[in-house]
C-alpha cells in the first residue's frame, strides 16, 4: 500500500501510474513483474478508482509465476491467440442485481497442467484426470534452475544440470522466457522443450516428480508426443506447463500449484505462486 | 500411498474400493473426505487402473477444501445443477493425437470468489477483477471457526466469537455444511449466511481480510445484496464462497487459496487447500 500513499503525495506520479494502466486494459500482454498499478483503497470516492495488477505481492514475498488469461495470449497452433473467452450474460448495466459473467477455456490453455488421460487413452477412460493429481506434489518446494539457451531439454542437458536426488520439484526456465513467447499472440513451434532423451534421462536418473515449463508444451515440437508419453506413464509426474518465470531469481522456493478440481477434465488452468 | 500397498496385500479390500470408486463415476457427490480412491502406482499393467481420488493429501498434512467441480453440484437458483461444464471436442478415439478438453462455467459456480466488481458496477468499469485480488491475502494462517447452529451471521453472533484483533483469514462454518447443502444438487434458498448488521460488524470491530464460507453465497438469501456491498467496497475485502468445510477440526492452518487470473472477470473458481 506503500505505493499507493506515494501517489497521493505526488501526483505527477499518479499521473504516471495512472497512464501505465489504463495501457493495461488496452494491451493486458504489457506487463512487467515490477509493476503494480495503481489506487486500491487510495481513493474509494468511487471516481477516479484504479485495482493494484501485481506480479509480486506480499512486499515481494509472494511471486505470480502464471500467466493472465488475456484474448491475446497464445493458442496451440493458432496465429490469433485464445480470443474471447469471458462473457456477462447477466449484467448490472441491464438490469441484474450483479454482474455475473461465464467463460470458456481450452482446459490446456495458458499457464495449465497435464493430467495422464490427456496423452493416453486408457489413462483418460480409467479416470486420471486433474481431481486426481497429489497436492503433495502441487505444493513443496521447488527448484527454479535455468537451462543452457542454446539446445532443447536433452539427455546430455539434463545430465549436465548436476540435478541432486531428493529434489522433487523442478522449474526449468528456457530460451522461451527469454524469447517472450507466452506474451506473444502468434503460437511459435521453435520453442524450447523436452526430447525424448532429455525425459527418459530425467525419470531414470532424478526424484522429480513435478516439471515446470515456460511455454505451452514440456516437449520439443518436433517431438511431441513421446516425452508426453515417457514423464506421464507412471502416474507420478505432474506436468505445468506455460509458466511465467521472468525476472525470478533461481534458486529454492516454496511453490504452490492449484488446479481446478474438474472430474473428468485431462487438464486445467491453473495457478501456481512462489513464496520466499 | 500406504492405502494402495493395503489393497496390493489384501484384494477383498481392493475390491471394496474398487466399488467405492466405481459409484464416483456414476455418482460423484458420494465423497467423503476420509476416502482416497485406488491404485496410482499400484498396478501400472494399463489394465484395471484406478486413480487415487482424495480429499486429504501428504499423510494428513494437505486438506482439500474445495469442491469437485461435477455436474451434480448446485448452481444458483437452478433445481437441475450445474449440467455439463465440461466438452471434448479433441478426441483421441476420433483421431487426435492427445485428448484435449474445453470448459464453460459461470465463474461464481461451486467454490469460487467475488471480486468488486461482483456488486459494484463502477468497481466492475474500474477493471477490480479477480486478477486485481491481492495474493498475500489469499495465502496465509487462516481460522476455521464453527459458528451457532441456530442463527444467520449476526452482529450478536460476530460479537459471541470474540474475533482476536490481528486475524486476517476467518473460514466460518455453519449449518450449511452440517445439511451438506454444497453437495445437493438443488439450490437452497434456506442456506446460513451473513446479515447486514453481522457484516457490518465484522467490518468496524475486526482485521478481517479474507471471509471463507460454506454455501454459494456469504450474504443470508433474504439479504443478498447489502452484506455483500458492505464487505467489498473497501476493496480490501476477500470473498471466497462454497468452501468444503467437512471434517476439518477448528483451529489455524495455513491457507492458500488461488484463483485464475482471468482478466475482466468479476469472479472466478478457486482452489482452496488448508496446510496443518
Amino acid at each position: 500500500m506503500k505505493k499507493t500513499m506515494d501517489a497521493v503525495i505526488l501526483p505527477h506520479r499518479l499521473l504516471l501510474i495512472v497512464t501505465i494502466c489504463s495501457s493495461l486494459v488496452v494491451d493486458a500482454s504489457f506487463v512487467s513483474t515490477s509493476m503494480s498499478c495503481g489506487a486500491g483503497d487510495m481513493d474509494m470516492s468511487m471516481g477516479n478508482l484504479i485495482p493494484m495488477r501485481r506480479e509480486v505481492h506480499g512486499d515481494g514475498r509472494i511471486l505470480d509465476i502464471t500467466h493472465r488469461y488475456t484474448k491475446d495470449m497464445p493458442s496451440w497452433l493458432s496465429s490469433n491467440g485464445i480470443g474471447q473467452f469471458l462473457w456477462l450474460p447477466n449484467s448490472m448495466k441491464n438490469g441484474s442485481i450483479t454482474n455475473n459473467s461465464e467463460m470458456k477455456l481450452p482446459t490446456h490453455t495458458g499457464t495449465h497442467v497435464d493430467a495422464p488421460g490427456h496423452i493416453f487413452d486408457n489413462y483418460f477412460d480409467a479416470g486420471f484426470d486433474v481431481d486426481t493429481l497429489d497436492l503433495a506434489i502441487l505444493n513443496g518446494p521447488a527448484l527454479l534452475l535455468d537451462v543452457p539457451r542454446d539446445s532443447n531439454l536433452t539427455a546430455q542437458v539434463m545430465k549436465n544440470l548436476n540435478i541432486p536426488k531428493g529434489i522433487s520439484r523442478v522449474l526449468f526456465r528456457t530460451l522461451n522466457t527469454d524469447r517472450r513467447l507466452m506474451w506473444k499472440k502468434e503460437f511459435d513451434t521453435s520453442y524450447v522443450g523436452f526430447t525424448n532423451d532429455g525425459s527418459q534421462w530425467l525419470v531414470d536418473n532424478t526424484d522429480i516428480k513435478l516439471i515446470g515449463i515456460d511455454y505451452l508444451s514440456v516437449a520439443a515440437y518436433d517431438d511431441l508426443i513421446s516425452p508426453h508419453q515417457i514423464l506421464l506413464k507412471s502416474t507420478e509426474i505432474i506436468l505445468v506447463e506455460g509458466l511465467k518465470l521472468d525476472d525470478v531469481v533461481p534458486g529454492i522456493y516454496d511453490l504452490h500449484c492449484l488446479p481446478l478440481r474438474l472430474l473428468g477434465a485431462e487438464g486445467s488452468p491453473i495457478r501456481c505462486i512462489l513464496i520466499k
